[in-house]
């Protein structure tokens, strides 16, 4: 049965991105040391379309990831950085390039209708104006016998936090204190679901957090 | 050489305490659940005069801070819930009773002067009014060879890491979203210090992160 799941870095002070978010630095100011532990791995690097990188027990964590993942949801925020019509959008095609790193289908949440776009290796951009059940439902669909990785943004993984859709949760917690920015979880309020830590893996630069989440 | 820590239980989503305190609830709504896994163990127990209790890798954990410790800091609102003249707060005697769990020198920051409180068992509160650097040095003054430990709240911990006055930071996530409450880092800003991440022990109810803060 598909699994739906978030898998994201965090720092220790609960940002996904650092303060003053621009098209420049869509992670704000130190965002990107929050994947300082991920970039430099093989796994990442091939999904990416780049040779070498380390090997280990980080790298085999990420290498678990891709081959579950049968479909994505995300926000407009982490596709584009944009909003509004996609028209004036500076960056309406996205961060990723020809050969995004998705490779599987990926419904992007808008309130902007737009026609899917098809890229190179597998991944498709689908773009969802009728809200997030509907995008969680055709992600579903499209995942197959896999499962649904539920991208990002922050505001997207606490809608479904929120929905009690999720059933994991695996944070890798960067060793870094960014002083503002992007909450993850922000403020859920009452609809907080029960977690369960289910595994926890420790290396130098990061520690990976899974927990089971209660629907 | 003296150290200053801070050794604290945090939720997922970055709370030190729930949303709605009360003095009857001092850890608001669902706060209690950040302590859950220590509260159980023997040395806690024993901390606090209570027989029994689990032992293990948590319980060693928990044992091995009191000895390092020479004295402590806290905030007014750690130490009482209270705010304002002495003479009106209803929580004026503290949360701990006549043989509070410390055991050493405890200097309280508040605004209002007082004099010094001599309880059972080695505690003594001692009110701090000239600010938090005058605070830090009367307990590393007190702690001889041994460590201060910087207990909270939140703000409290917020000053010392801008302050650049920590050396250790040791948070015990708790797998719990607490929805909302005392934010333990809240926006740092600029200030945050650099961490290195020193040390990860995993048990089932609880994950402990020790980090090196740099000055």
């Amino acid at each position: 049965m598909t699994r739906f799941f978030v898998d994201i870095s965090m720092s220790l002070d609960g940002f996904v991105a650092g303060p003053d978010i621009t098209l420049e630095e869509p992670l704000g100011k130190g965002g990107e040391e929050l994947h300082d532990w991920v970039v430099r791995l093989a796994g990442w690097r091939e999904q990416h379309g780049l040779e070498g990188g380390e090997t280990g027990p980080d790298d085999e964590l990420v290498r678990a990831i891709a081959p579950r993942v049968g479909a994505v949801v995300m926000g407009r925020k982490m596709f584009s950085g944009g909003s509004g019509p996609w028209e004036s959008d500076p960056n309406a095609d996205a961060w990723w390039g020809d050969n995004p790193p998705f490779h599987v289908p990926v419904f992007v949440l808008t309130h902007h209708e737009r026609e899917p776009v098809v890229k190179e290796g597998g991944t498709t951009f689908t773009f969802v104006t009728d809200g997030f059940e509907s995008a969680l439902e055709r992600a579903r669909a499209a995942a197959g016998d896999k499962d649904v990785q539920v991208s990002g943004g922050a505001s997207v993984v606490q809608q479904a936090l929120q929905a009690r859709v999720l059933d994991e949760l695996h944070i890798h917690v960067a060793p870094t204190l960014l002083g503002g920015g992007v909450s993850l979880f922000g403020d859920l309020g009452t609809d907080a679901p029960q977690l369960k830590l289910t595994d926890v893996v420790e290396s130098p630069l990061v520690t990976h957090l899974s927990y089971e989440v209660a629907r």
